[in-house]
């Protein structure tokens, strides 16, 4: 089965709101093999909109739009869609009690804008959405399916899990078309490719790599497509073997798994407890190790010592320290470890501080100037960054070092 | 100006990474006056880019690509645009002496993969990229124009900024289209639109106005389309007047302010200093306070004290206090704020603890259920928030109303 994507609305087309849910969608319906062959994100008209669901009805078996289904008045697209099946309106009565009941729960009164969201169009499926207002709408179009459902995130994924996918599993493809992701950190797209080349060049027709750069990580996705399901799931599991043996020490997981996930497993395995010490990064590394759920059993908490003052108030570091080598030095990172694991009562520190940017450089430490330190009681190592000029940027690339020294710290334990 | 942008890549269209490139090109491309009509994601296939070349050139005036740059196996954009043109390839010296220069900067050898990226289309003009490896390329197809840049996003910027701009400036609409962004945080999306329906039911003819909601926030564009610049920026003007004077408690910033930004203006103006003491969102309140660049002129640090000992440890919660009322509780983030005032020395924290899911919750204290405390050394005001089994949504949700309680505290002194 062919998918296509469509987002509706002018805020993804002047650059205001990331498209988040069609990102989502492509890979839920990745999971059950229905292949997305392109996304789009098009203008709320009229025009738009029926243009787009004409020529997408040639190219696919399923057309998943979303957004635009909100009461309020900038709102067009059940009309549009209407009027391409040449549909008539109608009030729902069911929608109404829904809405109704949703309404009388929290004790709000429904106004007339949202009356508005029960007019349906005739022999509209209705999927159900207990989330919110507007219900899902499934439609057929000859072969093709077209799916409405509202913009809003978590609207959109219950009535997608709930609603659409029980319609969806129905009728399913006798080709099988399999993925492995293998996640790294620490090494550049372009080093990779080369060393794992002699492997690649010797892939079957029916397999191909890419390659997934962000940030400092790269993720591998090796693809296979094929009648035979076994046969293509031996042939993955042996392709991606030879690779990630190849890769061992930059490889930190596999799937979905993140890398905060990824060094959880390994900290509690070994029951290893571990604190941040935070500068620069305002609190992102314990943010991004606490993204995984169950952190706190091995995750105790962090010193954010974003002013001066604290690194030596809460951290212990010594004024003639800080002078003498200044907040964005090796010297300091160090004692801020020490100073963590003795008021956080943890096995392992990592601290970092430097200058995110894009202001505050000087000659001898321009902006995105990184120090870095990661140890215990007995040893302690450091590493030293020079990033660039963007703040987010240089943030999140140095968590992921951060979040990279942890890993290779119980590595070798 | 009509632009469509095309982002070619398998691994968007599987759900694997999202498509900031495109929103990030929209933005720019709508701050300058040039329309973008539709984003697409399509597959890495010579198919695909050749088909959909064809009939975007027929929509749009400019053509913008990011992706399969690389020069990793997987990446084919430059060899289909090409072919698409009917193009031959040339080895260009040029772009073979730039990544010569760059690598021997780092010490590294070229690769004969990388020396793939020296061939070209013939006739293209090259657009300059020091930030990498692949330059970008624009060409000329009847009266439109197609841009290939790669899809790493600090080199496509780069390319963007640099070197295409100063193309694209060249020629400018004289249509004008104009918006401005209330930002709002507090109140739903339906009763906003019904508390300024009389507003914008009187809008004229080309103008418009739409909600986007996001956990907690609602921006309104308004939008204006004219040939008189100066009618349209006084009818902006005074539109955006009217609805931000009717919405003065809920509005905290307009354009691409962000909360944290809007709160650091309004602390750095009255010279109030913050600090925050965190447990179930892990650090993204200091996070998020400390993406705005110059947080640390109001903005202390924070105590992440994820595990319950650090509350009494660090925080000087009392024991007695957390088994009587538990970690979750009014009483306890009422302790947190004061043992924050005292550790951080700061004239105000904000405190929260809750359990942010999927696992954790008991009968009293289902998951979701979240405690926040904001005040001074004389007056601590407190929230309650029940929500979803949604990790992530519990946590990004909780920072915007922290922040906001943050926000009404300073409004208030």
């Amino acid at each position: 089965m062919k998918a296509i994507i469509v987002t509706i609305g002018d805020e993804i087309l002047i650059g205001q709101i990331l498209d988040t849910n069609s990102t989502w969608l492509a890979s839920e319906l990745h999971l059950l093999d229905i292949q997305v062959v392109k996304i789009l994100s098009i203008q709320d008209t009229k025009e738009a909109i029926e243009h787009t669901l004409a020529t997408a009805s040639l190219e696919a078996d399923l057309i998943i739009t979303t957004g635009g289904l909100g009461a309020t008045k900038d709102d067009i697209t059940k009309k549009s869609i209407a009027s391409f099946l040449g549909l008539e309106m109608y009030f729902d009565d069911d929608v109404y009690a829904h809405i109704d009941a949703l309404y009388a729960r929290y004790n709000r009164t429904l106004t007339e804008t949202l009356k508005e969201q029960c007019y349906m169009p005739m022999g509209t499926q209705i999927l159900k959405n207990t989330m919110g207002t507007a219900p899902g709408m499934l439609f057929h179009c000859g072969k093709c399916r077209i799916v409405s459902m509202p913009g809003v995130p978590y609207e959109m994924k219950w009535i997608f899990e709930h609603s659409l996918v029980p319609e969806l599993i129905k009728t399913r493809s006798d080709v099988f078309l399999k993925h492995r992701t293998i996640r790294t950190i620490g090494m550049g797209e372009t080093t990779i490719a080369d060393k794992i080349e002699d492997i690649t060049d010797n892939f079957p027709n029916n397999f191909c790599i890419a390659f997934l750069p962000s940030l400092g990580t790269v993720r591998l996705r090796i693809s296979g497509r094929g009648k035979d399901d076994a046969l293509l799931e031996s042939q993955l599991q042996e392709y991606s073997e030879r690779i990630a043996t190849r890769l061992s020490d930059i490889v930190f997981g596999y799937g979905s798994q993140t890398l905060a996930e990824a060094i959880q497993q390994k900290y509690v395995a070994k029951s290893v407890t571990v604190g941040t010490a935070e500068s620069c990064t305002g609190g992102n590394i314990s943010r991004t190790i606490t993204s995984a759920a169950g952190a706190s059993t091995y995750y105790m908490g962090s010193i954010v010592a974003y002013d001066y003052k604290l690194k030596t108030s809460l951290l212990n570091v010594s004024e003639e320290l800080l002078n003498k080598y200044g907040a964005v030095s090796e010297e300091t990172v160090i004692a801020m470890v020490r100073g963590g694991l003795q008021l956080l009562q943890t096995d392992v520190v990592i601290a970092v501080s430097g200058i995110a940017g894009p202001g505050g450089g000087t000659p001898e430490k321009p902006v995105g100037t990184i120090w870095l330190a990661c140890g215990d009681q007995n040893k302690i190592k450091t590493k030293k960054l020079q990033l660039s000029k963007n703040r987010d940027k240089n943030i999140i690339y140095t968590t992921n070092v951060a979040l990279n020294m942890l890993r290779k710290y119980i590595d070798a334990e």
